[in-house]
Order: C-alpha cells, then sequence, then structure tokens
C-alpha cells in the first residue's frame, strides 16, 4: 500500500526490457543515433507537427531548459504557486535562466486564475525597467493537486499569454494522466491549446528515467542544444532513453498506464467517498487524490502498512477538524485493485 | 570496428539486468532507497574511508557539480587543455561554478606539467583582486591522450594543489582504464595521492548511464546536495542508477571491463607498431590509442567498415607528413578481438 | 514642487566641494587612497566598532553584493513584498546571488510582520532538499512606506533571523532619515540591533553618487572584495565615493540633511491632515508622505507645478473611494518650506 | 613623478565643476533628465549616427555589459590575452555573460593577430555543441602595450567577426589617447571599421568616473537597460555622469587631455631612447610607455620620487638581460613637462 508518490514505482517491464534489448551493439553518441532520431520522429507523429524534442533525464531539468530557453535580464516567469517549478526544484529553473523570477500566481486546486495571472502580469509592466520583465508562462497539466486544465482552460490561459507576447510552457510531469483524464489527442492538449513548450514526462509513469523537453515550433529551439549541453544533460548514451521511451509510446503502453493509475485513483476516490471517516479535500481528476480523515484514522491505515504523506493545506481546501488531517494518496501503474480494497477495508 | 569511443557501446547484459531486477517494486525516491544507501556504503569500503557520494548521470555533471562545490567569485580553476572540461563540455563547469574561468596548463600528452602548474596559478596572486583568485585543480585519469598519471606523478600535483590551498578533483570518466593500468588500489589512486573529489564514472566502460561524484571529506560535501538538486541532477528513480553501479561493481565487473578495453588496446597497438604503414603517436596505457596513418590507409580502413575518429594534432604529437593523419582509436568493453584483427590485416 | 522622489535632487554643496577639493593631485587607485582608508576608518567610528567597508555607486548594487555574500544553491533570502530587493531591482539580487530566490513576507506598512516571517522560513525546511534552503533575512530602514522600525522590533526580526542562522541586512537607502526619526545612534540601529549587514545609502540624501556596504563582523566580508570586482563595482578613482563620504559625515551634515528631510515631511503631512479634501493614508514617520486625495485634487495640483507619483494601493491600506487616488510625496534636503506651504495652499 | 596609472590622476577642473554646476534642481532621475538626453544626442553627433547610449560608473560595467549583451549558452568572446577583461576584471564579463568564456588571442604588443584569431576561432565549430559556440570579438583600443590598431587593422578584425557573424566590440578605455594618435575621427575608428559596440571610457582621461557603452546600432540594444539595471548599474542620479560627459566633450577637452597626456609620453619615449642606461622595450604610441632598465636605475629613481610599475615580460618583448627590468610609465592630464623631466635628468 505504497501511496506516497508515482515516482516510488520502478520501471514497467518493457521499458525493462527495451533496455536490455538495445543493450548491445554500437550506436552514435550524444542522441545522434538511430534509436533517437526514431523516436524523435515519433514524437513528431504524437503531436501531429514537426518538433524538436530534448532528452534529458530529469523533470526539473526540461522544466528549467524551457524557462532558460525563454529567458532575459530581469525576467520573471508566472505560474501556479504549487508549480513544481517554484515548490520543488531547489532555485533551478532560477539558475538555469541565470537569475530569473517565478511569480507565483492563485488559482483554485493547482490551477492558474486567468484573472489573477492578468493582475501578476500587470505587476511588470513593460516599460518599467526596475520591475524586470515577463518572459513566460507555466502551466502544470495534470495539477499538483490532481486536477485537470480544460482545453477551454488552456486556451483561456494562452490567449493571455500570446496577448504579452509570452511563451507558454507546460509542466507534464503527468502528461498521460492527464491526456486519458480529458481523452483528447496530445496535439489537442497542446498546440492546437497555445502551448509552445511542454516538459514530456515518462518517469513517473512507468519509465526509469525518460523525459523529453518537446518545442512546438523547433525555430525557436536553436539554443536548446547549448543550453542542455551547458547545463550537463545531454547523454552520451542518450539512446537508453530513447528505448525507453520507444518503449513507452509503443502500443499506447504510457496510455494505458496511466489509464490505469487514474483508474485505481478513481476507486480511492470512491472508496474514500463511501467512508464514514474520511472525505475528499476537493474532486481530482488524475492520479493523486486528496482526503481528509481523521489523524486516528491516518495513523491506523499507516499501522497496517499504508505509506502517504501529509500535505500541507492549501487556502482553498475545505474546513479540516483540529484532529483532522489532509493526506495525499498517490496511486502508479504499480498500483493493485487489491491494495485499494485494504486500504477501503481500513477506512470506515 | 567501431573505435569511435567507449560511449557507442551499450550496457553490459549484467547491467541491464540489474535494471530489470530493481523495475518491480516501490522504493523511497530521490536517493533515498535501501539499495541507494547500499551502494553508497559499497563506494566507502571501495575508497577504504568514509566518502560522501552523489549520483549524476553525466561525467559532466559530476565534473562541473565539483568544481561549483569549489567555487569562488572570480575563481580560476587549473586543468590541462585537453581537459574534458576545457575542451568538451560547452561551459558547464563554468556555468555551475556562477561564471568561473578554466585556466589551461600545459603538458606532454594530456597530463599537467607540475612547473607549468606553478607558473598558471602564480598570475593569479592571491591578493591581487582584479585577477581572480584559484579556486581548484581538476586532473583527468586516465587523460584524453590516453595515457594515465602513475601516484607519484598525481602526489606531485596534489602537493602543489595543497600549498595553494586548493582542492584537487579527478575526473575518472576512465577512472577504471586508469586503475587496471596502474594496477593499484582505488584507494591508493585517490585519496592517498591526495585527491579530493573523484568523478567516477561506469558509462563509458558499461554502464547505460552512472557517473557519481565522490568527495572524500564528506565535511565538504555540505552544498553537494543543494548544488545538484538545483543543477537538476537529483534523480527521483535514484535507484536505477544505484543498480547499474550494484551490478557495476559486483564481483569487479568493472575491472573485468576496463582490464578488457585496455588488453584490446594493447592489442590494437601492438598491431600498430608492427604495421609498415602506421605508427603510434605516443605510447598510451589505457583504451585510447592514437596513431598516425597515411590518409589513404585510414580512408582505406573506412572502407572496410572502421570506424573512428581524425583528431586534433597537439604540439607534443611526433611529425606527421603531409600526407599523413592522425587517427584516434577507442576500445570498450564491447570490442573483440576479431575486430581488432580485422584492422590489424587492414593495416599492411 | 519636486515630490517625486529624493533622488531627483542633484548634490549638496559641500559635497560638490569636496569633489572639487580632492580633484586635482593622485592617489592610489581601487580604494587604496589615505582618504578611502580615512573614511573607512570614520565608519567604525560611526558604528563603535571595527567594520568593513565597500563603496559602491547604487543602493541596487550595495543590497545585491550583501545578499551575494550570503548565497548558497536553492538559496532564498526574506524580505517584505513592498522591498526595493523585491519590487525595484530587476533581479539585481537573485543575479548577484546565482539565481537565489527572494521570498516575499507580509507586514503592515512596509515592515515584515515577525510571525509571517517565521512562517514564510518554515516553508524551506532545513532538510528538505527540494525546496532550496533560506540564507538571509533583509529589512528596509526607513521602509518603502516611510515608516521605521524600532529597534525593538528589529530586535525581534534579528531573533528569529538568528535563530534559524540568517544574517540580516538593512537596506539603508533612507538610513539618516530612519536614524533622526528614531533618534538612536548608528551602532543602536544596526549592530546592537542584530544587524550583520548594512546598504549605507547616501545618494538619496545628498550625494552625487555614495553607497557603502557595512558588514560588522569584517571575519565574514572575505569574499567580497572579489564578489564587488566581479560585479563590476570597484572605481578606479574610488576616492571620489571616500570624498562625497567625507564631506557626507563631516560635522554631521548627513543628520541635519535627514533632519530638514524629515521635517519637510512632517509639515506636509501637517498641512494634510488639516486639508479637508486630503488625509494620510496611514502614518509615516520619515521624509516618505502618503495621502489620499480626490482624483481632482492631484490633478489640481499637478496642474500648479506639483510632481509626484500615483502609488499602487497596498492591502493595509485605509478605504479608498472610487474617484480617489493614493499618491506618494517625497521630501529632500532640497524640499523648501516654500514649497510645501505652495502644496498646502492649494489643498484645501 | 606618479607614473603608476593614468587612474591615479583626479578630475580635470572643468569635470568638476559641472558637477558644481549641476549639483542644484531636480531631475529626473534614472537617466531620464534633460542633461542625460542631451549627452546621449552629443554622442550621436559625435558617431555620426543614432547611436544607444548607457551610463556607467566602471570601464568593467561598459565592457561586461557589452558581452552580456553578445552571450549565448556555452558562448566564447575573443580577445587578446592582454585584455583588460581577460587579465583584469575579476571574471566580470564571464559573470555577466552566465558563464560565458574567455578565449585568448595571440599577437604582438596587445594587437590580436588576424591570423591567430582566425585559429582560434576554429577551435569553436558552428556544429560541435561540445565546445560551446563563439559569440563575440572584443578588441582593445588603445592596447595594454600601449600600441593602437590602425584602421586597416581593426578592419581585419573585422571583417573575420563579420565572416563568424560575431560582434566586435571595442574595449575604450583609452579611446581619446588612440583616437589622437590615429587622428582619425571617432566614426572612422569605429562604425566605420566595423565597430558594433565601444566602451567609451572617460575615467582615465580627465572624469571621475564616467563610462558608456556605446550600441552602433541601437536595434540590437533591446535588452542592455534590463542588463545594466540587473547588473546594479543603472544610477539614480545618472546626470552626474552627464554632467561630467558634457564638460568632457564640450569643446573638445577630451581631446586636448588625451593630447597631452600622449606629448607627455612623447617626451618620455625620447628621454628613455636617448638615455643611455634605458631603452624602450617595444614602441606604444599612446599615453603608455614601456621600458627596459637596469633594476639598479629603477630603484634610483624611485628613490627619487618616481612611482611605477614593474611590468610582466610578455613574450614578444626584446631580450631582458638578469639585472634589467621592464616597467610601465603611464602618463596623465595631470602630467606635467616638469615630471618628465626630472624623470629624465634621474636617467642617463
Amino acid at each position: 500500500m505504497i501511496f506516497t508518490s508515482d515516482n516510488w514505482a520502478g520501471a514497467h517491464p518493457d521499458i525493462a526490457r527495451a533496455l536490455s534489448d538495445h543493450s548491445g551493439g554500437f550506436a552514435a553518441a550524444y542522441g545522434a543515433s538511430d534509436l533517437d532520431r526514431a523516436v524523435e520522429r515519433r514524437f513528431s507523429e504524437l503531436f501531429e507537427t514537426e518538433v524538436a524534442v530534448f532528452f534529458v533525464g530529469t523533470g526539473t531539468a526540461a522544466n528549467s531548459l524551457a524557462l532558460a530557453s525563454a529567458a532575459k535580464p530581469g525576467g520573471v516567469a508566472f505560474a501556479h504557486h504549487q508549480a513544481h517549478i517554484i515548490a520543488d526544484e531547489c532555485g533551478a529553473p532560477e539558475f538555469f535562466s541565470g537569475g530569473g523570477r517565478l511569480a507565483a500566481v492563485d488559482g483554485g486546486h493547482g490551477k492558474i486564475d486567468p484573472e489573477n495571472l492578468e493582475m501578476t502580469i500587470a505587476r511588470y509592466p513593460a516599460e518599467f525597467v526596475h520591475a524586470g520583465q515577463p518572459v513566460a508562462v507555466s502551466i502544470t497539466q495534470a495539477t499538483e493537486s490532481g486536477t485537470v486544465y480544460s482545453t477551454d482552460e488552456i486556451r483561456r490561459i494562452s490567449a493571455i499569454a500570446e496577448k504579452h507576447h509570452l511563451p507558454l510552457h507546460m509542466d507534464g510531469a503527468r502528461f498521460a494522466n492527464a491526456l486519458v483524464a480529458l481523452d483528447v489527442s496530445p496535439a489537442e492538449m497542446t498546440i492546437a491549446s497555445g502551448i509552445d513548450m511542454l516538459s514530456f514526462g515518462g518517469t513517473k509513469n512507468g519509465c526509469w528515467c525518460a523525459e523529453a523537453l518537446i518545442v512546438f515550433d523547433p525555430g525557436k529551439a536553436e539554443q536548446l542544444p547549448f543550453l542542455r549541453k551547458r547545463g550537463a544533460h545531454l547523454f552520451s548514451k542518450s539512446r537508453f532513453i530513447a528505448a525507453q521511451f520507444a518503449a513507452y509510446l509503443h502500443d499506447d503502453l504510457w496510455l494505458r498506464l496511466a489509464g490505469h493509475a487514474n483508474r485505481m485513483a478513481d476507486q480511492m476516490r470512491q472508496a474514500i467517498t463511501l467512508a464514514s471517516d474520511a472525505r475528499l479535500a476537493w474532486p481530482s481528476q488524475t492520479n493523486e487524490v486528496f482526503a481528509i480523515l481523521p489523524q486516528d484514522t491516518a495513523a491506523g491505515l499507516r499501522h497496517h502498512g499504508a505509506q502517504f504523506y501529509d500535505w500541507p493545506v492549501p487556502k482553498d481546501c475545505g474546513a479540516i477538524a483540529p484532529q483532522e488531517v489532509l493526506v495525499r494518496l498517490v496511486t502508479s501503474l504499480a498500483t493493485t485493485p487489491q491494495e485499494i480494497d485494504s486500504f477501503a477495508s481500513h477506512l470506515r
């Protein structure tokens, strides 16, 4: 009963097998192999347009390089205050951007509120050198609250970004979970909705270590090969990432795995809704479930082997009694229905 | 007949198997798993002292983080002009050091000349704020010229570093090849010879992607967890690196693989020495061989399927006639005696 | 009737004269002149302890170098959300800190609220590498709202900083105005209250261009000569700053000028209090006055030659009617009682 | 007899007077004053084209911002190994460029050798991400060896820069001295010879602190207001620099002062040529004279009050006997014929 994070899971057997299959033989290093090229083409098919693809090893690298490619002196990028780039990356985006700033935007359940975005951008007027200058907007899909922007919601954000001539980045560490939840195509959720750059994550959904920065207008990716290499994120045996992605994208494995994780979360949500001593903190749609439990119940669940994190209470969470606690429960490709049942049976 | 680089090889079957074996199950993320801890302990055993270990994905990351941990404003690090950090990392060490400088030191066949090191450090006198300040010395073992510093030679460098209160870093992208060539212990070649930080490379010698920054005095590694995370080099499923190292270090696999690569290079050196129309450019001791060939011969070899790079002629190389070319030939775990024989048969 | 900013004034005649007096003759460059040394000693007398002094040309430089000297990877410095370092320096502190973050702290009228400071620091727990690490606290004295921390209030902040082992920086762009308002000694308002570093500003109070970073424990200033030079802030003819400070500190000129500016503001406050169609937005104590006026009145004042800025309404400001506007009125050494009278006469 | 450096002189009386004249009254801050604008226009007249002008306080700032405006990830700028940016700025250009590299180019007497420049650029081939990418060339006029590039020589360098699409920067810390020596117009020595950016120095030639970065194509200066502010180099009372430049450029004061300094150096060169126990190390043309003296003679001169620096012997210097020393003698606006005579009388 491990619900701490989807990155506690290992790799899917198909991913491991792909690494074994490609381990023999020689191939050009630093991303020049046939396999690298083939997987890059696969991404272009997936997004229905010629994209520039940069394999990296961590989501933080993909995010940081995306923002670095948009950086200007005194630059300010806008993101939800819960965004991974703001809350969990130890200043990597700021470092890669040469000292750029991340301005936190408010909004319910992990999603940027468009009006608040406008207001926050307005604090950095173009003609006022003292404040710095806006350089990018970043949204997280699925969000850190387990919710998902609809394509309409993305378009509302991208209209604002476009108005201010700001590229729009999507942190897709849980891209597949969001895609399955929305039931749209990769292109619909990104380029067709105004996304300019995407951190496409594979690690949390069954890869060992496979992330890609996707740039939808390759003409704007000119400096990224240098940014990646300068960031020490160009792998010599790059095909070990390509091989993971090849298996990941083959025969819809990635969508099946995300679908499974989401379904496990649905069952978890249902169990919590039915339980008398627990309730959902807010409705999430992907593989992250947020629940309010009596502390005793949480302790009991842990006593029976469940692992999960207490979670800081956001201001848009419903009321929590003193003896209650907010917890986050994350499912993954490795979660089994039995684990959910077992968890549910310890709730009442 | 792939002699382009040892990073064109894939991964050893034992490494691939380790990844498969560990792909199931859950484990704490971000380096906190039991396997991560066990491999860290293994490194302490290997170096016969308690060391701090930081897994990263590229040698450039290990090198850059090492130098970043020694950085000061206006800092200058000293390395051989052929060093990877100077010639091949697109400014990563400078970037991670916040704009530090790499000062090139001369010396024959890839090794820093101690007198030249003293002379170069002297250009940055401590009391002169305008010039900046020395912060570190870095040597490459094995060197980019395929040679190896003896432990005496390392100690001569470390005495100078110590005199100037500079930490001494070793870029060990081909650490195993050097170790096998010298036939000393890991501790003898490092901490006992005055090395403070080591980039321990596994990738070029049979791993997919496994590098570690080893700090011999853990008390000096306080900022490295933050430097690594800020550099986007902390892997969530860090155990995928740990698993590779576990297999790599198990039962001396790493030494066997390096021994094999070195032996293949020995056979290559022998073949070149015996050939009438080729000669060694200088004597190397590890898995990199540098040869001077007639351009026709080089073309002929390539025609028969050999792949290798022409190499820029260093000033300490022997005379090269106009119709000749200097080439680099790199062997690896994946090189077979048949390939060497085949190569030799196309030489005269 | 120029109330836009105190940096619209020129230089006091004594300052200009000092520059003329010292313009002949030769002196050692880069801060090594007798005059530089003498002024440095003067600062030590002023603060009743041996201090390290670094002349720079802008307050932003002093602030940025102070924070740079405290920087660590993933570092987070805490300041009031109105602080100049957050609102007005185009990312300079972040840049000089190698990508550090400035975390905004709330509090009324420009002053950090101690509880909010504790809460904000708590978001960056020491053991949690993902969030980064706290590195410094910065307060502004006088604040951007024209208010002044009492020495008790400073001590409350410094106790928190000390508890978390964070150096405490004071942005003293309007140090003299605050000092005169509090009527304490320079030492009492700084080192005795727990301040570790001070940006001592002369420019806004009668100098052309004279700022100094004061470090109260010179042992902690070791890297500052390099940080300053690397920041391009070491002046060759440094004595032109020393000469300004010599005149500024001579015979209490600085206190007399700040006293004058504060008195002019007092008269302005009184005039506003007495006026029927204007009111103070909040009580300030130094040379910045914040008033709420009908837009018509503001327009009328401007029509009669008054210059001043509309000001963004902070959340702790009293209610403002739709047809009203918040304005900032800044007095300086160059403000005359006649200007205040004239301004008052155009109020009703 | 102060020949240490031209930055040991103070300011010319006209400069000091200008500061006094402008010290009263109010003016818009941060470069928006009428005087700032007027001096900017004066620069456009001077260079016979609309230029963008950025006042800063140090030559290091002008140089570093110029290079920062050309920076790219993994960027490499090329300059003579004696260049101030390489030898004397404590890593400021690297810092402002986000970790860029300065590649040293050889050439006699402080001037870049065109062939060596080509060779050095060739080490960074455009398609090779590992090496980084060329971003700029910088020349120093007058050079650190007191020599001057002819306009033909500048054009030879600019042709190479242009071929590689690299902007060409001129460090004009001693621009006036070079201009007077060449007897050409400011436009001829810069824009007409292919210069893209100029660090225009006033400080070494009679100002207290007045430097300007001139960009000849204002369309390429878009980021410089932010770069300057982020570097903490935007002065609030910017007109104190404008006032210095106004006086400096008025009625050819700058050319008269540089002409004087150069003439004093001519007399010094003549005296050394005539002396039996001294000789010129190489022929210089501006206000820096390099002489080889017996150590006894140098000691004797110092005994009689002469101040000057021993100088590191460059490889292109003539032979120096063991008991001899190379010294640098710098004249300035403040040097008198009597000082030269007195110096000459102590030579034999």
